[in-house]
């Protein structure tokens, strides 16, 4: 079975609805992720309805053309009333989507004007996609190559300011003929000590933070290195620590059966090499969003497993400076490593 | 009165609701922009709630640093039930919010969890900031300056294919010190007549059209401009009409008060230079956003006046090839004229 109908089959199997509607808004947005995974496309002013055994992708004439083209299912026009269309593909049953992805203006609309029975169907979905396939490991694989070497090669000081080494980053990402998964985090001095600091104008010290990824073909990478350009800087202690507790997780991961087996196993980590406790997850699953299934909070419990990716991102926060060390990983049916 | 305090007060003038929340999300997926209009920053994974005379903004741990050094209104901490927090804050009359912004999960959880009686505001939040202020009609001139600089310098030629020269012009922007507005359009040959075409490996033949914008400081611009390696090309003549049919829409503006007097212009002038009917909008306002207020179809109400932002874009798609011209208007209280 090719991919996207086997994608397709994950998600209805077990599955409390009958159909599945997913849409892809404005180009100027982005694609939604999900909509591109079961659709296989990235055309915008979409919607994709999915039964158990049959997909069909509605459209507008502008984008028509490119959807019979790149669809993996059926591409049809909108007709005068589009809502009939979609209520007539989904049927009468429960409708799966996901709430993550579909703004209120379309839920609502949807609801009223289509009359469907919406079920969340987010979380089937999340669950689905975090378990990559063979494919989906080596275009990661590739993603995260890219990212590292970038990241191996860089010369911090070339740039003068955080902002500037971060349009570097995005260049290379070009450069290498990828874009980036995110905005680069660039930063330092005390503004490292802020997780999700935007670049600014400042200069850079003699400690930098760089948090870095690529997005190639569709795939996402999450790599932080901090850059010392002196020795024994309390800062590069810190880093270090960083670098074994992430070397330990990755040891303790065949023990972990879920998020938030990951979670428990780094807080105590971190707390065994006296590092603080972190003011975000220990890490992410990873794949079309830089951000997915599954979660590693405390409380999750998503699985873990053949197939799941992840980032792992030990970080030490204090008033003056932080420091992290990410790096992703993969579990295979031989065991984790690093992808 | 400061900008942000003044968008606040056109916000909540005349306004049926008594309070509004808008949310930031994930900091991969980018900022809101009501968000950001609204706040006057873009922190992530965080809530603003607006009342007439003040406002405040609620995140996480993680954010907190960046947003009380950033954020126009006073930055607090989530506590322990945050549902809690943003209930006591919004207060007990109607809540507007920004349906297309907020996404489902959001949506149903505040109203379940904190009981909030939302009513959609995307409507005024879109009319407020459609008029734009002196400072963001001189940031838009930038990010139209640098695009139309970057269009003029480019020789197409100078790279093999679509997706080598879409990758040449976002490098482009970073190397001018701005990001992309979206994802560069670059279709040569019968790509070309698909309006929302995703570059490609397909080499650049003799015709080649480029729809670029940069963004630089929170600011959108977007053009269109063909090009051509032969005089006397069948794809010229129509371009050249394109251009025509922009320069008139320009000198008909002032006779339109709402996007649909712009809309139907527009047909009869398209219809006038022998261009078959457009299967888009002959254009959209811009600012934040590369689409926003006000619409320009046939049956769009939103009104025009000083502060209004356009790109006009007359189109013409055949079976074999597509021709577009797009360039960015603003209105003063002299008149129309190219920004």
């Amino acid at each position: 079975m090719d991919e996207i109908s086997a994608r397709r089959k994950m998600l209805f199997a077990g599955a409390k609805f009958s159909s599945v509607l997913l849409a892809n808004g404005d180009a100027a947005g982005g694609v939604a992720a999900n909509f591109a995974y079961f659709s296989g496309c990235g055309v915008d002013g979409a919607y994709l309805i999915l039964k158990k055994n049959k997909g069909v992708l509605y459209t507008h004439e502008m984008n028509i053309r490119a959807a019979k083209k790149l669809s993996h299912y059926p591409a049809k026009l909108f007709g005068k009333k589009p809502f009939v269309d979609v209520k007539k593909a989904a049927g009468r049953g429960k409708v799966g989507f996901s709430s993550l992805e579909m703004p209120a203006v379309g839920y609502l609309a949807l609801r009223k004007k289509a009359g469907l029975k919406f079920t969340d169907a987010m979380g089937k979905m999340f669950e689905v996609r975090g378990k990559k396939s063979p494919a989906e490991i080596s275009k990661l694989a590739v993603s995260a190559k890219i990212a590292r070497k970038i990241l191996e090669d860089l010369d911090p000081w070339q740039c003068k300011t955080e902002e500037e080494l971060a349009c570097r980053l995005k260049i290379a990402a070009l450069e290498a003929g990828a874009e980036i998964s995110f905005e680069p985090i660039v930063a330092t001095g005390v503004n490292s000590s802020m997780p999700h600091h935007t670049p600014t104008g400042k200069k850079l010290g003699d400690a930098v933070l760089v948090d870095f990824g690529v997005k190639m073909d569709g795939y996402c990478s999450d790599f932080t290195r901090c850059y010392f350009r002196r020795r024994g800087m309390k800062e590069q202690q810190s880093y270090s620590k960083c670098i074994s507790v992430f070397e330990e997780i990755l040891e303790g991961l065949p023990n972990c059966k879920m998020g938030n087996g990951v979670a428990a196993l780094s807080a105590s980590l971190l707390e065994r090499h006296g590092l603080p406790k972190l003011p975000h997850a220990i890490g992410h699953g990873i794949g079309l969003e830089v951000h997915e299934y599954p979660h590693l909070g405390k409380r999750s419990v998503d699985t873990l497993g053949p197939g799941t990716v992840l980032a792992i991102e030990p970080s030490a926060y204090f008033s003056g400076y932080g420091v992290r060390f990410e790096d992703m990983v993969v579990c295979t049916k031989m065991g984790w490593k690093k992808i």
